[in-house]
């Protein structure tokens, strides 16, 4: 089995029902993944959760209870977001096969897959912590998939291109992880405000937008650093003068 | 949708869990299949089927009842058998994918994929009805998909094979000219000049990972004019200072 899978992390975002849960862990184990996140689930664990899984007991011995996503995702450096229609903000997409293909290069890890409410998905917010966004491809009037039934189908998918890996890289360097881009984002929203560029009463499509950028540019570590670096520079010259 | 998959049948073999067979409507109508088969069902209709339809009630009504499995598929022109493991007999074998080829030809139908049951799949006589098995890869110490989520993944590439493959974008405006992005470029290396960030003496890497760094971004009209309206305002407040 590639030695990769196991860096590959499930995360559902407050699962509603202990047995989509179980059926997750089961679905994962069928295929080859091992790491399952939970982001406050109403009830874990539960029995139903053990006889869903089915003989996948040690994924849900092993699971990690966070309380926020962003806590299920800081160190990641690649993140997909499950999202079953297109939003306002337009997004980087992605198919199952594409997600997969890009999950399981060596240099991503680790890597998260994550999926919303039984009921409604994620919200706006949580998707835009996500660097892209996979739609599993349905019918247009019954577009709503069981949570775990999403989860077995993007894992078959990650089995398949584990099994027979695609060449494919476009970058150098470490990835940098969501923490690190955020931070990033951070100090460049602050400087924005100092400067007057950004209302900061009014700060959500112009933070969203840069985001958006700076997310589809997959940044590196040292190209944090350098951007960082210039951020820090033009604040200090600000101050000076 | 295209035409074909109505006439594509699921034929599910003495299931033991009514659940999975609500399971079972449900991934079928995300997927645009409605024909549903049950051989001997242990327990049919029931609540727990409808519950775990959500809302693909229009196949639990229309589903066909029949008692061997060889009624099933007497009228079918083509049929797969879905296997867990090698058996002792070879048979022509096939991937889901090559499968879902196979199965979308109109020459064939109506086609039948045959699920077997929960504890022990179908029996060499049932699998000897068919006339192709089809396997969904997974490890090899933890095989047994759940029977809904076996129908899923196989409904999944029947969908995306009758399907013209979709043309993701994930970019919404205009992508910005070489030239658009050019003049940004020089713009920030002026400031970077400016606030001593660069030396001009010695630019080259340093401009190089930028402007690698911005190709990769794919960037937009529009987001040019913001970054370059970030720099702009920047070089305006250092000259006041």
């Amino acid at each position: 089995m590639p030695l990769m899978l196991n860096t590959i992390r499930i995360v559902l975002v407050n699962p509603s029902h202990p047995g989509n849960i179980g059926a997750t862990a089961r679905a994962m184990k069928n295929m080859g993944l091992s790491s399952l996140y939970l982001v406050d689930p109403h009830q874990f664990p539960h029995q139903e959760a053990t006889v869903r899984a089915a003989g996948a007991d040690d994924i849900l011995a092993n699971t990690v209870l966070v309380n926020t996503l962003e806590e299920a995702v800081a160190d990641c450096r690649l993140v997909f977001g499950s999202s079953a229609r297109s939003r306002s903000l337009p997004w980087p997409n992605c198919t199952p096969r594409e997600c997969a293909e890009k999950v399981i290069q060596p240099a991503v890890q680790p890597a998260a897959i994550v999926f919303g409410r039984e009921s409604s998905g994620l919200s706006n917010e949580e998707l835009a912590l996500c660097h892209y966004h996979v739609h599993i491809p349905t019918v247009d009037d019954f577009a709503s998939l069981n949570l775990a039934a999403a989860v077995q189908v993007i894992s078959y998918e990650i089995y398949l291109a584990s099994i027979e890996p695609p060449v494919w890289s476009d970058q150098e360097d470490q990835p940098a992880t969501v923490e690190q881009i955020f931070g990033f984002l951070k100090q460049l929203e602050l400087l924005l405000v100092d400067i007057e560029f950004l209302d900061p009463n009014h700060p959500k499509l112009l933070l969203q937008r840069l985001q958006r950028l700076f997310n589809r540019a997959r940044l590196e570590e040292k190209e944090i650093h350098i951007l960082r670096g210039i951020l820090s520079t033009i604040e200090k010259r600000l101050l000076v003068s």
